[in-house]
């Protein structure tokens, strides 16, 4: 396979024309995450016309800016224009302000209208991403005549495939998809085959929420209204998958205890790595702290027993492990619609059975190795700290991202690290409390 | 709003009859997995026919086969020939195998021919989960024929967005989007219009691989072909989503150290959540016996400082922190293809860098606080203890699902738990040589 890096590299600059006209535009953007900048622009500045456009709006906002300062000002111009209304107003967000005010002034009166549409929404809302191009039909159209309308219109907008049917003052009242406007009579009405009061969202709703109605429902587009509920725009289901992905990414990251990255991993400098983990990381090592002072308040039970300490990581372990296992299944089924926050005393209640029956079998396989190698007292230690550890680890496991939901916190936020962090700190107490009754001291 | 289950418990029959009408498809999905047995065969009953195979569709394959138990056997058998193919051939999966036959024999003469067809492909291949309906147009065809072609097929084909073109053999030479039809004029060729040399991927594609080129390109459908490159079928980007989100979810369960669910989780039996949980806590508590035998190793040191088993939770919890942050944010580049198995020296540098910064941070931090609390040697046992199992971790914790991918385990599986275990031994050990040569015991 060709590495563009290598063809820069050497100036083989014929091959690599050759390689931006022949590669495919996945494989373009994940190459030019992975060059450096020089490289990226270089690069960039062959892509075919038609090509660049599109490779350019599937870049990161913080590649995409580092590129416009590397174009020429008519360049920026001509791919400023022909960006979709929503990516040319993440761009902007991305840009100097000066820059961006500039670039908005030189657009065409057509063009500049809609993105100052698309710029009065706030940031996180779906008018901030919806598109503002897209054909509206009447219901009073015939087939026919929507069909040539459709057809005239087609390389203009971001997509046809889901057609907004608007009433008197642009008011939605139906929606129709292509493929039933194709199924159509032609001399039947766009009113008697569209379907009416179609699923839609206002122009405020937040851009995670429109973006999950539009994939859950498999619409190829959802049409965003005004609050009197007139038509403004759509979103399509690419932008949806893109803003899905987005948040996808956002909540592996901080279920992983670190802040998501705003580029591509590999052209994210050290410095921001560390940037994106060392606060939840402070906070979490506070947060184990916990474990000190619990561990100091039984120091005497310790220094009696020394051997109770070789089983501190094992038992915190188990139980740590336990606990992301349960949040993990309890995310996840938050994530798909499956569990609700109502739900949460049954799911603490299944939790609950779930770590018993798991906690009994490490238990019982606890007791017999530990009471083998050491002595029965100590394996009836461990076997029982075990099984109490599982119960309370897989409870607060599936309880505590239902809490984080019902609080308005991201669900991932509550998972593993902060689960284990307290887990820890309430299972040693467990320990200890249990090794004191049995060993008597 | 209306809770299905209180409808059946109360008999209100014609509300739930008006409920079933009126509810969305995703919302009627969400209930029904939400009902038991008995309720969720009521409300499907009341379904409307077309809607109930989309709903039917789209429920987990095992609700799919309790359902079909549920229903008399001529309904079964009208359900049974409305079914997309690839839905019906996983829905032979879940059924007894003598049903699934009887079903098979039944269903009309061209649908037993796709069905044997993809039922041929094997599981886990996107030969399987394909619809092998679909239009195909000629390069011969004007697109005055072509658009007559699609219109009179919109109805039986699940899409009519993305249209493969065939040439003699029905070998696949190009694929032309609705959009692009509509955009041409009327006169011209299929030959002329259609992009030749399409993506394709042949029907043994690992179905993972085929759904992810699908999402990747942003395209309305793939064409499946056979080994000799004919077409045979289409992905859809529904069904690569829904494959997608399958994955996902596996994936998602695997990073927590469980099993995925094959059902729903409030539908899942309580014995069911603990088989797919106690293997993987049964390995993990076995791997971590060697915090045992690494604490035991020494034990005498323990002895002569006790106080040294007080950080032990803290800088083990530190150091599994730090391996998850890494693997998530690793694990996250690798899904998203910013990284590649071959960067693993270029992951390894970064994160080395990365966890030594961080392991800094958090060091002068310990050893002030330690120093002040306890005693100067006993601050630099700690904070230098807490810069190297930063640096072991992070450096782990980057590579470590680099060599899951290249072994060819998923990476989820090489990520959180097992990352744990690993650091939290070899930091114990890091620990007490720290703690042996400054302290000198």
């Amino acid at each position: 396979m060709l590495d563009p890096s290598v063809l820069i590299r050497d100036d083989r600059i014929q091959e690599l024309a050759e390689y931006a006209r022949n590669t495919g535009q996945k494989t373009l953007v994940d190459e030019m995450e992975r060059l450096n900048l020089r490289d990226r622009a270089v690069l960039f500045r062959l892509l075919p016309k038609d090509v660049a456009i599109d490779v350019f709006e599937r870049l990161d906002g913080a590649l995409q800016s580092e590129l416009v300062h590397g174009l020429g000002d008519e360049q920026v111009g001509d791919l400023f224009a022909a960006l979709e209304t929503g990516d040319r107003v993440q761009l902007m967000d991305e840009l100097p302000a000066k820059v961006a005010k500039r670039l908005l002034n030189e657009l065409p009166t057509r063009e500049r209208g809609v993105t100052n549409l698309v710029l009065g929404y706030p940031n996180g809302s779906i008018g901030r991403r919806m598109s503002a191009k897209y054909i509206v039909l009447g219901p009073e159209q015939t087939v026919r005549q929507a069909l040539a309308h459709v057809r005239a219109r087609a390389a203009e907008v971001p997509t046809i495939y889901s057609l907004p049917v608007a009433g008197p003052g642009r008011r939605l009242i139906g929606v129709l998809s292509l493929r039933d406007l194709l199924k159509a009579e032609e001399t039947e009405t766009i009113g008697q085959i569209m379907s009416p009061d179609p699923i839609h969202v206002d122009a405020y709703t937040d851009e995670e929420d429109a973006a999950r109605l539009c994939a859950d429902h498999q619409f190829n587009a959802l049409p965003v209204t005004d609050l009197e509920e007139r038509i403004i725009g759509i979103v399509n289901i690419d932008t949806a998958l893109e803003i899905l992905e987005e948040e996808e990414t956002e909540d592996a990251a901080r279920s992983g205890g670190t802040e998501p990255l705003r580029r591509p991993y590999l052209s994210t400098p050290v410095v921001s790595l560390v940037k994106s983990r060392i606060v939840w990381l402070l906070v979490l090592a506070v947060g184990a702290t916990l474990t000190v002072q619990v561990l100091e308040s039984f120091e005497s039970t310790l220094e009696k027993v020394v051997a109770l300490s070789l089983f501190v990581p094992l038992l915190i372990g188990t139980g740590g492990n336990t606990g992301n296992q349960t949040a993990t299944t309890v995310t996840r089924a938050l994530a798909l619609g499956d569990v609700r926050t109502r739900d949460v005393l049954r799911v603490a209640a299944r939790e609950a059975s779930v770590g018993l029956l798991m906690g009994s079998v490490l238990g019982v396989l606890g007791f017999t190795v530990v009471s083998l190698i050491y002595s029965v007292p100590m394996g009836l230690v461990i076997g029982l700290t075990l099984a109490a550890i599982c119960t309370l680890a897989a409870t607060v496991g599936g309880v505590m991202p239902l809490i984080g939901k019902a609080l308005k916190v991201d669900p991932a936020v509550f998972a593993n690290p902060f689960i284990s962090t307290f887990v820890d700190a309430s299972g040693l107490i467990v320990y200890f409390l249990i090794a004191k009754g049995i060993l008597g001291i």
